[in-house]
């Protein structure tokens, strides 16, 4: 695709300061740049790049115009402005409908219009596909399901358990949605499964990373609210309800019946612990072990961070006795005090 | 499924205090409970949702009983009551047998009586699949293995090297059984692959989640006993031994070569280092990092709690000094020893 | 396979101190080593097995050469010339070229001499398969790829954007390579999903493990250079560079555009933040969050370890007041100074 900066501009609704005529023909990074690139620069961490870069073209913060040497297209939120120019200068392949013919689909379905199905997927009986959606290769879906209009599930999701999916829904390959949740009553030592009966709700918007798992509820339903964006590698067990434009990172475990609030924005390999409540706005950061509600927005961190071994050695040797130390040292406050006094 | 309370309370052997001829038709969670509903209450936890509940009956300790206003089904055990009346209330569909043509099966295969065997399922050479078996669609089998009778592959499972399974094994969608362990041998600087030859065994009743990894043993087998239950996305590495009934949550990993006990509860996303060894009857917390062997049962844990962003980088900065702050606190101790002996 | 110990010892380029006639059928651990088996004692960690094996000759250090009751294979390197030796004894079936009948193989695609692909294949356009390669059954290739030669899909590998790959990649079953990034831009509270244009490149003798992901690049490419090795559940988010001959084990996850120098390894179950550096040969121990950039070489850890639950609640609680701790200590040092000098 080629664009006029002009056109471009109008399309993003960003303002033109240059050539308006120059051709942008695909977006690049800075420094990857070269005749025809268009560019971003989001912040004042870029300057150097920009003031290097060869892009034809760059959208920039009104701050940093003065040291745009290419075109600039000035955007309040420049990193918005370039991924919707990123759509239209590289759109997606227009689907081209169909059902191929190694596709294994029950009778008592309902595909609507413009469906794509690839090789090899497997639908069962009471499904429904919204129109447009596209069932790539190896995609198998053995429970009665709905999947909402203009959906993709990329290649080779699994949808093992009842699934009720909103419009433009996203699931990238190898996630598992509605497998059993992890429920087991213990008899004398030995485990029971517990019957999971709940569903999975994802709603409009969703998107769900690679080898991502979502476990149906054990009698409620597991929920991913509408604009919820998961990553590759999370597990969300059981019953957990996921807040509307939630973000959460790759290897974010969390576990089951836990709720987490809107517009959270959970960091890489977090571990949130079950049975507790995310309030809206709350921010966690990557590897962050929550154990406990959290009722207040705001930035939540735990852990340690890294030194070289044998420091470290040293001082996690010492965590252990940390609870003694203070004690210890509220003894020797208390001395001290009587010292004071003895004076 | 209709049952009366009292046909119910008799296969779960549980006694009823209340109307044994109401008609129970399906399980709910108690504040989602109305006419037709089972469900339970298991402590004092459940109290106000079992005052308002609309259930028919309910599963309670005795200590509940007073509490309970619908009909009460007084059990010592009452999640596992439900657990078994659930499996009543709302039985699997009963297997339709049958090899579905687009399976890929190697003649060299034994395939037992009543087996179902889905589309896209891929089988080689020297397999056999018990009686009773499901085999989901799109599972590949590609290494001489035995699938024990009445062992449930939901779909979508590789098995690419020899495993042995026992009876009434369930694995999940996406999980990877008997792939390579992690073995490199370096040769100055240049990592060389080492032949993984030893086989996964999987005991009866065990349970394999979503997306989980079990590498085949180098030289000898990685092993899970009987009745050992592993959530989504766990990693258990070549030579690793599970003892019987333990039951290990989402995404933790097991390095190579350890041994884990017998009725351990290993919690969430726990990491436990490779070559050690954990006793039976030790329950491991969520996010914990187990680095040593622990020889007592008992629950342990590692890690800081989260606390806000800005509170947690003082601390965490402080951390670094830890041992040194000990040292310091010593000296102190010590002066003020002089200065007593001193007066 | 069968060899005599002096025709394997010249094959791996070791000494024989012994019977060189005697025959070796295989590779055992010391302990499960009976006649015909040919172990290895890396150090005197395997002094007692040594003593008491059963196999008929042992790869052994010099130093170990005297505790060797067997034939003894001197080696520099046992676990490497074990290594080599086990590949002799155990040689992998070998290929037989054909395209199953199942695999859908869109024409504009060049498949070279002796490839094997397995059944359920789906390769779409403008895709290279390399001479020698084995695509296993229900890979599936959706993007304009080149597989080089004598690459193994071991079976259900997803690719589902462009790679580049080199010769002799394996890549194990549920990997995921060249899915999107996780990209967003947020406008006002909704996040907007940014095109993710790069590539995901693969040099010579990587290996990839099962489950593991590895998104393709936003702009620029993410890049696992030549004989780097990736364990499985790894997550590796897009534009990150991974330097060669780095190893790193399961479960880790490394954020995006990261860059991990050559010879590195990372501990299983590590966190490693986006947009940082770390050095050459740099090695991070299991579990070690990596907060900021590593520019030394050396062995790096944080966290904190395990202990009994009661003692970890007590030590955990005060990790929140550490800052304030060492304050207070500073505090009490002033105090005694002013003490000294009144004095």
């Amino acid at each position: 695709m080629t664009y006029s900066v002009r056109e471009l501009a109008r399309e993003i609704g960003v303002d033109v300061l240059g050539n308006g005529d120059a051709e942008i023909t695909h977006v690049a990074d800075l420094d990857e740049s070269q005749q025809g690139s268009l560019s971003f620069a989001a912040s004042n961490q870029y300057l150097n790049k920009l003031k290097k870069t060869k892009a034809t073209a760059v959208i920039v913060p009104e701050v940093l115009v003065a040291h745009c040497n290419a075109t600039a297209l000035v955007s309040e939120n420049p990193y918005l402005s370039f991924a919707r120019a990123a759509k239209l200068l590289h759109p997606e392949d227009e689907q081209i409908a169909g059902i191929h013919s190694s596709a294994v689909i029950h009778d008592d379905c309902e595909i609507a219009d413009n469906v794509y199905i690839g090789p090899n997927v497997v639908i069962s009986a009471k499904c429904t596909i919204g129109s447009d959606c596209h069932i790539g290769p190896g995609t198998i879906i053995t429970a009665p399901s709905f999947i909402g209009a203009s959906s993709r599930l990329i290649a080779r999701v699994s949808i093992v358990g009842p699934v009720i999916m909103g419009e433009r829904v996203i699931i990238h390959p190898g996630a598992v949605i509605a497998s059993d949740g992890f429920g087991l009553a213990n008899d004398n030592g030995v485990w029971e499964k517990i019957p999971q009966l709940g569903r999975v709700v994802l709603g409009d918007d969703v998107e769900v990373g690679a080898n991502t798992t979502i476990d149906r509820g054990a009698l409620k339903d597991t929920i991913i609210e509408q604009g919820a964006k998961l990553d590759n590698q999370i597990q969300i067990a059981h019953n957990v309800i996921i807040g509307a434009h939630t973000a959460i990172a790759g290897c974010t475990g969390i576990a089951g019946s836990t709720v987490i609030g809107k517009h959270c924005a959970i960091g890489a390999a977090a571990g949130i612990q079950g049975h507790i409540k995310i309030a809206d706005g709350v921010q966690v950061s990557g590897m962050a072990a929550i154990r406990k509600s959290i009722t207040e927005p705001g930035l939540y961190s735990s852990g340690t961070t890294a030194q070289d071994n044998k420091s470290w050695l040293r001082n996690a040797a010492r965590f252990k006795d940390l609870d003694t130390l203070f004690k210890r040292v509220n003894d020797i406050m208390k001395r001290l005090e009587r010292m004071d006094k003895g004076k």
